[in-house]
């Protein structure tokens, strides 16, 4: 069974097909939110702050941490604001973190400080990418996220992905890195615009974990971009892609629609024991209620959320007999 | 590629592996409300009206009609009471319908007054049924559903479930009915009491869909029997059997959540054709917006739904890059 274990100083968090989906929080991010990128460039980390608590007590199970404020020269500027997160991040919650950045001094700064086991966002088939990133991955012992893209870009066809996946695992284990240890994004197009993307995602995901047996993530809201009401689209999505096979993804864990979703997910999927987690989250729910995120779940990652509520209303329980 | 064709009087509908999911409505049944069972009785047809109107508006894809009022003797009453039944919800909407009996001669009295291509809900792996209704099936050249139990019951063992279902299809081959007119049920369980109901389902799917090459369908609502927040366990489970191959449910098309659902499945999985339904239905969505069921949806069955609103509160877009 393919484990990947991710670990902050005092939690150990395994990502597997037998685990509840992992949730990386992809909230502590400043592309694209340019007040962030202006508050974390001043030095100001009161957003960050608040991103790493909510998300924790909306229950994500580990938190991508990225400091790309686009300065003039991030090689210059990226490790150190990259390094002064992750101790602000890991000073506030016991949460495994994800160091995600495409400046490589920035990831080598970020794994000298990061306590535990962090996961290295992230890698691709590009061959510069490959030499910079894998031997940090194996001098740190740490996994990485490998995204299915090479110096060609994003192939439209998912076997040409699927093959620049398995070249990025066949190399890491020329580094003596083991696959379990690769946790591959086989790259999810915006549905609105390829009405293939979500086949296309669901096979890759059945190879990558039938052939390559590897642990998977995604950018999960790419899916709807461009679509009205994109949360329906992701909540739709998450249960689709765990049937797939889809073992984590970096999402937002502040929404509520989609953490219902990973949970109702987990349960179907055997992962939630004795739906302990469902029923603990909704075992008080009440139509249109919309739950607070709870401080508890800071000290409950893993369960997907047991704070933030659903919001769907009640109503007559189905009473029919199958068929 | 397996296509179930129903039709009512003015409409035909094609249940296949590359079509929207066929949502047939539940809710015209007396089993376990007995205020509907009273009022059947009696004569008073309003609920059954209300509910066949409101279903349609929701974007039902057809009608289940189930007249088992339970009397002292079903045998000498039911038949009456379904053709009834039948003909005012016929004579409402133009939705295909689905005969649904456990009377063998309530059922061919359907048969014999249901305008277009019925659906005979059902058969079972049992001889005494096989033998009654198989005759039914290929007189009338219509399809029918096969639940997959027999006179030992229902099987825990997902393979016996399987075999029950490749009987069903051969018996009916025997009878000169086509596997594409066998609709399958393999039979969902409670979640809350079997951990594995839903992995048991989704390969049971995955085998009916690639060994058999047959439609399927379920009472969807069973999987989250006893659960709190069903509508939130059963929103989760339709893009997992969706996912895994299911073509069909018998479920309540009234629930927003649920129908919800529906669509961004048709959509991920392809079968919402650029997105139309999705954006027809959503295009105004607004946080927290409960949208009424629009008469119009009854001119658009097989859309799932353009009518029933999102419920969910909006947000700020995700705007990440995957990976």
């Amino acid at each position: 069974m393919t484990r990947t274990i991710v670990a902050s100083a005092t939690r150990e968090i395994v990502i597997g097909f037998d685990q509840p989906f992992c949730v990386i929080g992809e909230r502590i991010n400043p592309t694209g939110r340019k007040k962030l990128a202006a508050e974390m460039q001043a030095g100001n980390f009161e957003t960050v702050i608040k991103d790493a608590l909510e998300q924790a007590a909306c229950g994500a199970t580990m938190l991508d941490v990225n400091a790309g404020v686009t300065a003039v020269d991030p090689n210059a500027t990226e490790p150190a604001l990259l390094v002064q997160t992750l101790e602000i991040v890991q000073g506030l919650v016991d949460l495994p973190l994800s160091i995600d950045s495409s400046v490589t001094a920035a990831i080598e700064a970020g794994l000298k400080v990061a306590k535990g086991r962090p996961l290295v966002n992230s890698v691709t088939g590009e061959e510069e990418k490959l030499e910079a990133i894998l031997p940090l991955v194996k001098k740190y012992d740490v996994p990485v996220v490998a995204i299915s893209n090479d110096e060609t870009g994003i192939s439209m066809d998912p076997d040409v992905r699927f093959a620049v996946a398995k070249k990025i695992v066949e190399r890491a284990m020329d580094y003596g890195i083991k696959p379990q240890d690769v946790v591959v994004d086989p790259l999810v197009m915006p549905i609105g615009a390829l009405g293939d993307a979500g086949r296309q995602v669901f096979a890759l995901l059945r190879r990558l974990r039938e052939e390559l047996k590897v642990n998977t993530t995604c950018g999960l809201s790419n899916i709807s971009f461009g679509l009205p009401h994109r949360h329906g689209i992701n909540a739709g999505f998450i249960p689709m892609v765990i049937g797939a096979g889809m073992t984590s993804a970096i999402m937002n864990p502040v929404r509520p629609q989609e953490m219902e979703a990973v949970r109702a997910a987990n349960v179907l999927n055997g992962t939630d024991k004795d739906c302990m987690t469902w029923i603990k989250t909704y075992k008080d729910y009440k139509p249109g209620e919309h739950a607070a995120p709870a401080p508890v779940a800071v000290n409950a990652p893993g369960d997907a959320g047991a704070a933030a509520g659903g919001r769907r209303r009640g109503g007559r329980e189905a009473r029919r007999a199958a068929g």
